[in-house]
């Protein structure tokens, strides 16, 4: 492979959002996109649409911009989404059967083989076709499916011991929703969503807003 | 107010992971933080970490860091979350519901004051302590409740109805799970959650991972 693969986190961290944004621009039927044009959808500056894509090798045309449909390529290329990667949920409670059912993941090329419960009541029922299997079967499945990717949904207290049992079963990537701090083993990829990160943020503008009204007295 | 709310976006939006990585060193015992450390912990270099802060007029102090007590206040002060801002979530759903019981909303400063929904049995009952209203008693319980934050969990197909019912109502901040693209207003903020964009960058992981084994071979 010749590929480098040394592209900047930062960099990789925007490529689904490019993504998101050039799956509207193909919504809408536009064949081409300025750097300028994805960088108002994606909210960052031109100049950085520019960098990150050259890291793809894609440079667009001067006065004419980037393909859109090579683009979305391009870039589900770079992310791996050209393949299917095989996800597992721990915990089949409210966020982990709202994630099952969520559109988003089929669509963006993820399949979830298999969810794990220690809930009597919900082993061996079917969640959004997905079927539940007891947490003691983890190890077992997680290595038949080749599941590539764990996703935890469990209360904080036992997310820990989760994560290790996905990595004991040779899951490379894992993804946290549980509100606490996890570890891994560096050759895991671990990523922890606190999903009240985005609150906070609209916390501050909430805050901006309410002091603009103050000032208008 | 004489403070200057020029923070750069990208500075807030760090803002709360610095403060999650401020309350494991609380929980820790530790009593000071230097950059260098935060800058781990957060996955950021320090350098930045210094200018972050210093746009909160926090500086520390030279070869000893920053009070972890002090600097969790500084933040959630600027982030707002020193005030309490009610809540309301469109759509009961796996997703609302799961939000509706997560631990770390409570826990940073967010009251979930309303639910609402269209399904008659939904309609009239409390989720995790908090009431779902049908849809079109939004706009009065949203001005009642003085809600400042609306949450869109429904299907894709109602939501920008629903970010107009928040608007309508004044609602001046959206937080949208729903997969697909909304508008608001320019006096909105509106952030847009899509819950497969962690999977995709663990799939960029997923591909290095197999590559490597591939080289290995």
């Amino acid at each position: 492979m010749v590929t480098s693969r040394r592209i900047p986190e930062a960099t990789v961290a925007r490529l689904p959002i490019y993504l998101r944004c050039l799956h509207v621009e193909a919504k809408r039927g536009v064949p081409t996109v300025s750097s300028e044009r994805l960088a108002e959808l994606a909210g960052v500056n031109a100049a950085k649409v520019r960098k990150d894509l050259s890291h793809l090798g894609s440079y667009g045309t001067r006065g004419v911009g980037y393909d859109v449909g090579f683009l979305i390529f391009q870039v589900r290329r770079e992310l791996g989404l050209t393949q299917d990667w095989p996800v597992a949920i721990a915990g089949a409670g409210n966020l982990g059967q709202a994630l099952a059912g969520y559109a988003g993941f089929r669509a963006r090329g993820f399949s979830l083989v298999a969810m794990f419960d220690t809930d009597p009541a919900k082993v061996g029922q079917s969640i959004h076709g997905t079927p539940v299997h007891p947490i003691g079967a983890l190890p077992a499945v997680a290595a038949e499916e080749g599941v590539a990717i764990g996703i935890i949904c469990t209360p904080p207290e036992v997310a820990q011991e989760l994560a290790d049992a996905f990595v004991d079963a040779g899951v490379k990537s894992l993804l946290s929703f549980a509100p606490t701090v996890l570890s891994s083993p560096d050759h895991v990829a671990l990523r922890m969503v606190d999903l009240s990160m985005e609150l906070q943020i609209l916390s501050f503008h909430s805050q901006r807003v309410a002091e603009q009204l103050v000032e208008g007295l």
